[in-house]
């Protein structure tokens, strides 16, 4: 039992690095950007508090699970700007080839259960993996409505590009989600944050 | 709904501060002190990686809503160090103190909902409870460990501060942390990194 337990000691230590792993993406007060470590916990909190609206059905355990890993694979393949078109092109095979350094360092049955939830995130076609998609877009989207504009106003992101990064909230999300980011849309638009 | 939703915004955005507060603990690279919000993501991959070890029974979603929160009451309070005995007396009121503050941002149900959570992790009564205050205690055990011994030399902590600090683990932890803490200590001891 005590070589398994120093495999995930060893899994621990070595995920600690995506404390290090820097996004686009600015924390609340503007100061700094966040890291994954920081990211993954605020969607974490988002999945608590956010559960009320979403399918009773959801199994929360499993979306916390989820968005608590989904950053991992970025410790070997960095972190990939959601709009930057060239990088996201081959994200996936970069992404693959870390999954299985990663989730490797962990005895067989622990890593692939792990693995597994990961590659239900990425394929997003499961209820779980679809809310955590949702929090995993709607998160920098608040970050950059209170930091005027942030990363869209750095990157001259247009109104087109906003909308479809958070296609699967206005199709398939709780209305109170789909309101808010019209709002934040519009607003931003107005103010000049957003092309 | 959308002044409900608004609430828990404006709570996200005002939790987001545990990003700025800083432990004595560093990240395992040491290359840096750690922040609530990475600490939190820590135990959070814990609970999950060594839920194995625990009880059945235990409610792990629980357990993972517990040490998700259980540093919110720092953004008024502060940090107070583990050995710090002075600071650890008035710890308990400043906590309280900021913790109507905190929860008192949401609506009332679900602000008395994670509150409650928070003060079982502090009561330390239930078995959710206890598996997080272990984990709570082991993740800095683990920094201090990879770290030559970290805040320990630092601040010249005795073999028994340590033990009593990982008190709850070796009466009632699974036999694998057990046995690692008592490797660890015995190890810092033995390289002079704990006094």
């Amino acid at each position: 039992m005590m070589e398994r337990f120093k495999k995930q000691l060893n899994f621990l230590i070595e995920i600690d690095q995506v404390k290090n792993i820097l996004r686009m993406t600015s924390i609340a007060d503007g100061s700094r950007r966040e890291n994954d470590a920081e990211h993954s916990w605020s969607l974490a909190m988002m999945a608590v508090l956010f559960a009320e609206y979403v399918d009773d059905q959801i199994d929360l355990l499993k979306v916390i699970k989820m968005v608590l890993i989904h950053d991992l694979v970025e410790i070997h393949a960095g972190d990939t700007f959601c709009f930057d078109e060239a990088g996201m092109q081959d994200k996936e095979a970069r992404e693959q080839a870390s999954a299985d350094k990663i989730f490797g360092l962990l005895e067989h049955d622990q890593g692939q259960e792990l693995r597994q939830l990961w590659e239900e995130f990425e394929s997003c076609e499961t209820l779980e993996a679809e809310y955590a998609a949702m929090l995993d877009r709607l998160q920098p989207l608040i970050m950059n409505y209170i930091n005027e504009g942030g990363t869209w106003a750095q990157h001259q992101i247009s109104v087109e590009q906003v909308y479809k990064r958070n296609q699967i909230t206005l199709e398939k999300g709780p209305q109170v989600f789909k309101d808010f980011i019209h709002e934040v849309i519009e607003e931003c638009v107005a103010k000049g944050y957003i092309k």
